[in-house]
Order: structure tokens, then C-alpha cells, then sequence
């Protein structure tokens, strides 16, 4: 059995499309234009034109594909963007591997927010005891699963004794536009105009994503930044 | 600690619109004709009509809002369908409450199908030794969770070790279609047109939405059926 | 031939669901109690939380379904909205109407601001001359229409001679998110906090529309109007 | 003033990602194996296999952005396909093109079927006699169309006038599952299990894309044509 607490996204081989410029020439559609300015001076004025103004569709020309490992609760939490194309591993059809997550040594497992806007506080020893907590029902739980297994139960059935901090491994294709719409809900960050409370583990997975998106759309990230980081 | 084995599906109050006659007259818009046979033998021809042709729209003309109770698992399958719009407890601003899932007694929980196909078959020595070593998991697990959350840890965190077997509760929103094809995938029935294997708990819950949607619309219930049970 | 300029919206009877408790208790979900103070001030204080911190789901809670008649040009705009069900008549199947927008007294003719930022000013005399302008085509069309219908041309080759100024009629199904978002696009409001540049037409059936939203959902619609009419 | 009768698709450049084997690999994810046999054989044979079980989520993985041009009735036709993204010439921020649509001389003109499963049959001398009734119209209307804007009139004003029939230009992103859902219902084809009755011109336009597809994923094509074209 491996405890983890780390978060891993990554892009597919051949699952990258796009650029700032293919954004910038999907808005250029609407006027028509066959002959344009293509420095980045001028994607750049009209990406920031879009961005403030919410003219959300050419942001969703481009694509990226990508493999994400995650625990049972961020993967829940992720699938609610119902914007995206999933393939996760199946429990019905496959082992699923004894990996667990436990907080690591900078997560925070005291609450000294409120219910609705949580803010965390470490407290090593109540981190210990908990990592300690967490580890021993997980063995439990990993010893009846293969115990189960190994009597004949059907993996559908033996794989309920499974707590939601077992990693699953999945794909997603997303846009730009829906990266942003991701990523603002899922970062609580300084400059975003809008608050929010994500959870660390999805905001850990989000930050992956976004140095993915500020590195194939760099304009479209600065615009995005400098716009408060609301999605158009 | 209390454990179950069965779904729950329920009608939430002012949670339903619309009817067959509805879907026809959505339909009947492409021929714009003002003045129709709105009897129940028109309305059946037609609604046979748009499901032998495929033509689905206009049975998103409908509205049906639903609670649903089921363990984290089957939550799971469920909102993979997109196509509907949710809203469940969460584990970051309340306490779940100790309610798991056990295989009843019918249910079989050895798979003597393939693994791509499976078919489960009871066997009810093993069956009650999986509940057993099931319930030392949870109540393990439950006994973990509240220590940890009486310590002052954050229900985020805590609740990493509950099993997916913890059952949850969801309200969604979904017209005719989505449940036509909801149901299509979720039912292994002997009339489906299309095979489909299910885990026998997502299919508990999809008969219960199947019952409500034959009672709000008859006609186009009839009339799917008679079309293999394929959602146009 | 008939002339108009107004554009239409009713709502199908049997086509309205939910309530702003409703979008309150789906809401309320997420916390998982089961006895609330349901009175309209615990309803109005957390719908103005939902909108200002952008929880959206929730307003997926509800429906309405609505009837448009509108010309060509504005069905174009609005079916542009991909999360709603539209269905229209349809040229194919049945003979259009020969029914056609011009601009009515009060419609400014002339493009004072810029193209990206339109401004409309009114003049007279050049809108009585587009009126005749337009009058003038429509009726060569409607007469070249009719006869190659006569003549035994397809409805769906005909068809291609009618201006996109034609009325057409379609069925929609919305729910309140989806009735925010149309509307903060379509409607040019002095209390927007993002600008929009709304055609005057779509701007005339979006204002019908938003009144049938504040009608069913007046809490709702109050706190979208206090959030600077910002869908969630 | 132009008149055409051809349908145009193109590719955008960077505007392609994927291939057979990724969504191969998408749906492999599920079953979490790492070394595969990735020869054609074994993607051909997996292929198959979820296209005959309506497993349609692994060909959401991939990418294709187009470039259409077509008359605006058949782009009224295709941005009903709601799974899509567009970016459209506007007739507002630019002036449109005297291009428009009539039928060439393999067209059939005269509905030789039902309404509902309109039938072709092509009568040299009505569709001279049509080509000239249309362009007739299309040069008034293209002529008043020039007159109101040279007069001051608002591009969004004067565009009324326009047929359905002029030229529109759009962009649109689709993945292998959209580009199977629009081709299965916009072509007749004689291999198809479900019958649909398109109208040629938008036939014209999707047999464009399906040579796109074919070339780009041709073992989906392939074991989708050998499922009746039904789409997953």
C-alpha cells in the first residue's frame, strides 16, 4: 500500500491543438477580413478586447488532452464540469491499485474559517494523528478488498469498501474557454475578481493545468489574468 | 451505523412539467398548422413517428426534478451523464451521516460473466461473509471519521476515509430525452435494441426513474419501447 | 404581405416549473438539513449569496418553455444560445408566411457609434425610405416565392429567394441560469456591469422575456439585477 | 453579384488533433493497463468494439476545426447542431458579399416525394426558370442592399433585405462523436440503419466532412460505417 499527496496532471502525446493566433482568427470571422495584421501586438489587442467585453465562443477554438491522477473526491469534484469529455479507469473492470492520499506536511486540516468559506491552519500533530487515522482504515479497507477478491467477489461489489481517497486515473479534453471556467472556480487566488473555496487538492491539480494553458495560450492567460481571472 | 441496499429516487414537489401532448405540440411547430387533432391517437402517431426517425428534440419538452439517494458509487455513473444539471450534499460544509451499502440478499456478487459483460451470480454464503467483512470496514472507517472530526480536523479532510459504500444525496433536473437515454444505458432490459451491462444498483434507481417517466408520459414511454428502447 | 416590427414571446401552457424556493432547496442540498426556514427572507438571503459568490447549479433548478416569433435575423442571434431546445417551423415542410420585419417609427436607422460599439440615431425621412426599400424586396420576393410554388419548384429551393427579415416561429425551453445568461447578453441595461451591444430586436424580445423571469422567479430576478446582472 | 451552387469545407490550419489510436488509448484508460498492443489490428478490433456497444465517450477524443462556407439556410441547419463551436461573419460589423446560392444542373427541383421524405426530381426547364426568378430577386435585393448602405443606413438595418440564399462564412470545432451525430443525420446514405431525408445542399457540406473524418480517423470511419452509421 503507497500513501501519496500529490496531484498529477499531464498532456497527452498528440493531444494538444491551437494557439493564441487560431483564437484571434476565429474572432477575426466576424468581420470577414481575408488580409490581417498577425503580429502579436494585434491578437494581443483583440484577445483583450474579447476577454472584457465576454465574447466567449473563439476561446473555444483549441484543445488539449490530458491524463489526470487524482483521489475519488477530487475526481468528483472535477466531473461536475460538465463541459469536458471524461474516460476514467472502471473499479467494474479492473484492480484498482492500493494508492491512498494522506495531507502532506503544508496541508492545513484545521478549519479556522467558516463552514461556507473554509480556511485551513496546520497543526503537525493533528496531522500526524490523522495521516495515522487515515492509514490504518485505508490497510483495513485494502486488506478486505483483496481478501474479496480472493474469494470470488465480483470487483463491482468488493470495491464499495474503498474509501474516496483511492486514486483514479482519467483523461479530459477541454478548450480554453472551459480551462478558464475551470480554473477561476478552482484557484483561490489573489487577483480573482470573484472569491472562491476551492478545496487545496483540486486547487493543486487546477495550478498544474494552468501553467498547460499559460504555456500554449500566453496571451490569452495574461488577458485572462489581467481581466480578474472571470472566464468570458 | 445503519446499512442498506436499496436506491431512492423520489419526485421533488413542483418538480414536474409538461406532458405528451407537449412533445407533439413542440413538434408540430415545424409545420407551423394552427389548428390540430390533439387526440390521443394523433398524438401517439406522431410521437411513434419522431422515434422511429430519430428526430429528439422536441422531446426535450419536458421537465422532471428528482431527489436521489445512493451510495457515492453509483452518484458516480450517474453524473457522468452531462446532459442534466445536479446539486448534492457536500462533504466540505456538513457532516455525512453513517449510512452504507450492503449487497441484499438477491443481489449476486459473483461474476460469472466476462469482465467486459459481467453477470453476477448469488451465492449467499459469500454474500453474507462480504457483508461482514464490509461493515468492519465501515464501521471502522465511520469510528475514524468522527474521532478525527472530534479532534477539530476538517470534514475535507476526515471524510477522505469514508468508502464510496457512504450514500449520498443528490437533487437533478432532467427532460424526456436525458431520460431516455439515461434509462437506455442504465437498464439491462430484454427489449433493448442495444446491450447494455450495468451494475445492478444504478439499475435499482434507473427503474424507479423509469416508472415516473411511463407515469408523466405514457405515450412516448409506449412508444421507446417500441422502438428497442433506443433514446433518438 | 403583412409588415411588422414587434417581436413576440408567450409562454406554452403546462410550460412553467419551480419557484425560487425551488432553486433554494436544490441549493440547500448541499449543507443536507432537512428542516429550513423556508420564508422569503432565508430564500432572498441565500439567493444573493448563490449570485455573488457565482454558485450557478442551483438556477438550473426550474423551467420555463416559450413560443418566439421573430424574424430570421433574430432567431439567427438567439439560437446562437447552445444551452437551451429549440423547435421551428420549417421551410421545407410547409409554406412560409408572408409576414416581414421593417423598422417601426421609433428604431434608430443610423450608426452613430462605432462598429464594434453600435449606436443607434433615428431619422425619419431616411426610415421611411429604407421601409420602402425593404417593402420593395419583399414583395418581388414573396411574388417570385409564390410562383415558383405554383410553377411546382420545392418548398425548400423557393425558399431560398425570402429575405431573412421573414418571421419565423420557434419553441424554447430555458431555465433560469439559462434566462440570465441569454438576457445579460441580449439586453443593453444602464445597471449592466459588462457592456453588451445588443441588436435592438433581439434587445425587444429579451425584455419580454425577462419579465416572464421576474414574474416566476421575482427573488431571483432581484438579486441577478443587485449582482449587476451577471449570470451565475 | 456572383451566383454559386457548390457547398465549401476546409481545414484550418493547427486546427487537427488526434487520431484512431488516441481514442483508443482514451478508452483503454478504463481498464488502467499500461503496456497495450497499440498495432491497427488491436485499435480496429477495440474500435469496433465500442462503436457496436455505444460506448461514445473515448471518440470525444480528438479535434477538427473547419472553415464553412454555405448559404445561410444550410448554416441555419448546422448551428442546430448544439455540441459544437462557431464563429460566424457578422452582418452587423462588416458588409456581406452580392454571393448567392442557386441550383445547378444536377439539382433536382421538383418534390417527387411526401413532405416529410421530400424526394428530388431535376426539370431542366423549371430550374432555368427558378435560377432566373431567384437572381431576379437576389440583384434587387442586392441593389437595395447597396442603396440603403450607400444612404447611411445601418448594416444591421439594411441586411433585412437579404435573402436566405446569400453566402455566410463560419468556423466550427468539432471531435469524431460530433462529426458522427451531424454526418449520420445530414446524408442519405444507402448503408444507413436510421433513415433521414437532408436537404441536398447541407448533404453537400457534410460529405465534405466526412472525407475530413475518414482521412483523419479512418478505422472509426470505417467500424461506424460497418454500424450503420449510427452514431455512438
Amino acid at each position: 500500500m503507497t500513501t501519496r499527496s500529490d496531484m498529477r496532471v499531464w498532456e497527452n502525446p498528440n493531444g494538444q491543438a491551437g494557439s493564441d493566433l487560431d483564437i484571434a482568427l476565429a474572432a477575426w470571422v466576424s468581420t470577414g477580413a481575408d488580409t490581417r495584421d498577425h503580429s502579436d501586438a494585434a491578437v494581443r489587442g483583440l484577445i483583450r478586447y474579447l476577454m472584457a467585453h465576454r465574447h466567449g465562443t473563439p476561446f473555444e477554438e483549441g484543445y488539449l488532452s490530458v491524463t489526470i491522477e487524482v483521489p475519488i473526491f477530487v475526481a468528483r469534484e472535477w466531473m461536475r464540469h460538465r463541459i469536458g469529455s471524461y474516460n476514467e479507469i472502471s473499479g467494474r473492470y479492473t484492480e484498482l491499485q492500493p494508492v491512498f492520499w494522506v495531507p502532506g506536511p503544508s496541508r492545513g486540516v484545521v478549519n479556522v474559517g467558516s463552514s461556507a468559506r473554509p480556511k485551513m491552519a496546520t497543526d503537525e500533530d493533528l496531522r500526524s494523528r490523522t495521516v495515522a487515522e487515515l492509514t490504518g482504515v485505508y490497510l483495513a479497507a485494502w486488506q478486505a478488498y483483496r481478501r474479496m477478491l480472493d474469494a470470488g467477489v465480483a470487483r463491482e461489489v468488493a470495491r464499495a469498501v474503498l474509501p474516496v481517497a483511492v486514486y483514479t486515473r482519467f483523461r479530459a479534453r477541454l478548450n480554453p474557454r472551459m480551462l478558464m471556467s475551470f480554473i477561476s472556480l478552482r484557484i483561490d487566488h489573489p487577483e480573482n475578481w470573484y472569491p472562491t473555496f476551492p478545496q487545496r487538492e483540486i486547487q493543486d491539480a487546477a495550478e498544474l493545468l494552468e501553467a498547460m494553458f499559460a504555456a500554449h495560450w500566453p496571451i490569452t492567460h495574461a488577458a485572462w489574468v489581467a481581466s480578474g481571472r472571470v472566464a468570458p
